[in-house]
């Protein structure tokens, strides 16, 4: 039986440990390194996402700790020590920690962590943190698309019996709620994380009456605030559409109610949401609104917005808890500097027969080059650690990949993406609540290009590296090349 | 903070406490009522699924309570009066659970559970089961592909850094590894669940040193008996393997140690291995295994073998852990029958626009008819709960669509699937362990007909109706039809 009580230390990779014992065996343990933590590809060929996961992340951080349990199972696996047993049985991170902050939109190749620390505190954390940033990352990218669809419309997350475990479906509806859902149907959401949890019947409610205007007319009477029927367990149009407007007619109107709703699961949406809110209109039913299921995603959303189906409100389900069209999102953690004995940093780099896997080396910071005018993101630098962007007049920057390809920026501010979270083991952050962080998302939505938004082709947003570390990175890879 | 310590009686969708108190308020609180939960289409058009997830539904149930914060937050919402929240207070589950063990082959529309109980209780666990059972059905069963793939090779899972959550790594693990899996890198889930964990190194561990002969020499001296080496983070046959085998025969060999494996995580895999294997086993190296990984699924693992890639096992990540060719397995909770004041069990059906979406109503049994010859399983039937199958002679059964598709089976006999889990809120059921569980698995795979393990155009499994349920499912529709 699982009981882990917020501790996830041992939710990490076997060899994180493995690794860490033969750091600690051949003295390189205390060894100062720098992780990256990046991703390589916008889920759903998006031109952007949106990171989230960093709350639990601080939170893991925070509660990091072998248990008398977990060292006796270590020392069972017959390949540690007792020293470095004991080494674990006093562990705490003590390393610093950069990150972009959730609700931003980011791009890849950008850092949006860095962690810097003993080489074996920085290596053991990588499992849980790319693990959460990775999921809750998918799930507001996802939301986020979501919400752009429905142009205003409001969208539930009510996917928690298709989410891929407890976590999935608790932490899915938060991250939905950052990327621009209104609420979710998952109530322990709500209790822990402040996700408003809503919700109105399923089918059973209908079956378990003796006929359909008996169903409608009981939930009426006990929620009359909050009547929204599902209207298809038996057929809209003949059958749930007629009940509920009787039922809203005889137990909502003589109380001075005309908020209300219907909801329909299956069916020709289009075609059923115009006859619904013809004869809901009709019957001077105007305050009902209308709500829509059934394996949404933000394709069909817009889809059906274009074809003018008369929708109010979505719920969305498996399509969003799991980004069922891409569910991966695809974050790494690399290596990316070490510090030798005299404290410098010695950048290093990743090689690959696929070329799209080599890294970004060195201690970086990242810059956001925002119009001052325009208020939108232009490009993004990566830049060496101790460089500054100077926005006071114009900065060229050149694609990394083809060179030749130059722009100049004028009239930009420059801003720092990453932020402190650690400072040798402490928390220096201040964590935002829900609602700041899902108000900063909309922000930064609205401070994107529309060219950046779009679902197909959109435009490739620059990434671009500082001509410092650019010359940095490819004299690395010529070097190693020339080895062989 | 999230601090639940196993008790998920929150999460749940928000309607199924609204719909809840209804019932309370009607009357209808403790009329007894049926659910069934069932799936409707295999994953990746397969011709089955492995059924998973009953131990966590059963520790669920055991520690459903409401606490005092839940009930705060329940009346924050001011919509429940203080006779419900009463309730709540001392609610805990005293229904019955039928289910099909844990590990079995299953097929779409049948049964997988059978929740009978008060109609607030067996409505309310509905988010939770349904989640358990998708989610870890999802991946036993895409495990359970990539083991048949893989033809007796082994296969780790390690995809924890990408799946949906912390329980989407830990039971995932638990998932795939009951699906054929042979062991996981995710270290809490062999401490929790029992799955064997391994693991090797990371690019770091190369990148950490100054050169990689250094990195190979210092993890050969420090686990002799498990040196595991990347060989991918430079150059696979240019500098890897080389400073491998030199590793091997200077650190391993004058131990005695032969046993040891190259591991590459990018590249032409059938082109590399090919070369990695004929240099091995020039080099005397015979006894070195080689492991690939880099987004394998199924098909791809079928592909390199039959391309005769020289593998011994693989490495699977991101498609196994969150099933990313079809990351929903679709399973859904449906009210069949309700009890009337008499204790006559009443029939209720669902039906729906989507002639798919159609529930089969009745309190019911589930027999598998498996040929005493051949072990192979036949046909599934679905039977009212009081019918009995004879299998000491021949049997008629037919499509419940086309029902002049009939077929008479000899010879068979007939196994009831759904077994007593919880009778009136009592455990009545002894959990296998994870290795009986697997064991299970193992042998329900071999107990059925290659045609229906078929990755493509599987053969569509028989899961039939019994004449009388059939008759009963009928006359319902029909009845239905002929009110509108």
């Amino acid at each position: 039986m699982k009981d882990i009580q917020n501790n996830f230390t041992m939710l990490c990779d076997f060899y994180e440990i493995t690794m860490g014992n033969g750091y600690f065996k051949c003295g390189y343990g205390d060894r100062i390194v720098y992780f990256d933590m990046f991703y390589r590809q916008n889920p759903d060929e998006g031109g952007y996402a949106i990171v989230a996961g960093l709350e639990q992340i601080v939170e893991y951080i925070q509660n990091l700790k072998f248990t008398d349990a977990d060292i006796e199972y270590l020392r069972g696996r017959k390949c540690f020590d007792e020293e470095f047993l004991e080494f674990l049985r006093n562990f705490r991170f003590t390393g610093s920690i950069w990150a972009i902050p959730e609700g931003t939109v980011v791009f890849p190749g950008e850092p949006l962590m860095i962690v810097k620390g003993r080489a074996i505190e920085a290596q053991f954390i990588e499992t849980y943190v790319l693990m959460q940033i990775n999921h809750q990352s998918l799930i507001a990218t996802k939301a986020s698309r979501l919400a752009r669809a429905a142009k205003g419309r409001a969208i539930s997350e009510f996917g928690s019996r298709r989410a891929q475990g407890a976590d999935a479906a608790i932490l899915g509806a938060r991250a939905a709620y950052i990327g621009g859902c209104t609420g979710t149907a998952c109530t322990i959401s709500d209790i822990v994380y402040g996700v408003p949890a809503t919700g109105t019947m399923a089918h059973s409610w209908v079956q378990m009456f003796d006929d359909e205007y008996t169903a409608f007319k009981t939930y009426c009477e006990i929620y009359p605030e909050n009547a929204t029927l599902l209207i298809d367990t038996y057929s809209v149009l003949d059958s749930g559409l007629p009940n509920a407007i009787k039922a809203f007619k005889e137990i909502l109107l003589p109380k001075g109610i005309t908020k209300c709703g219907v909801r329909i699961d299956s069916g020709d949406i289009t075609y059923l949401t115009k006859k619904i809110r013809k004869r809901l209109d009709e019957e001077g039913l105007t305050d009902c609104r209308i709500i829509v299921s059934n394996s949404l995603d933000e394709y069909i959303i817009r889809e059906l917005i274009r074809q003018g189906a008369e929708i109010d409100a979505f719920g969305v389900g498996e399509r969003l808890i799991t980004a069922k069209s891409d569910p991966v999102f695809g974050g790494v953690y690399k290596l990316c500097a070490v510090e030798n004995e005299n404290g410098e940093i010695l950048p290093k780099i990743k090689i690959s027969e696929n070329v799209g896997k080599i890294t970004t080396p060195h201690f970086k910071k990242v810059y956001r080059l925002r119009g001052r005018d325009t208020g939108k993101a232009e490009a993004d630098l990566i830049c060496l650690h101790d460089e500054t962007v100077d926005d006071s007049g114009s900065i060229e920057i050149f694609d990394p990949e083809y060179t030749w390809k130059r722009k100049t920026l004028e009239n930009f501010k420059a801003e720092e993406l990453l932020v402190p979270i650690f400072r040798d083991g402490e928390l220096v952050y201040s964590l935002p609540s829900i609602e700041e962080i899902r108000a900063h998302c909309k922000a930064e939505i609205e401070g994107t290009w529309d060219e950046v938004r779009r679902f197909n082709n959109p435009h490739n947003y620059y990434v671009d590296l500082s001509e410092k570390l650019w010359t940095i990175k490819n004299e690395m890879i010529n070097s190693r090349k020339k080895k062989h």
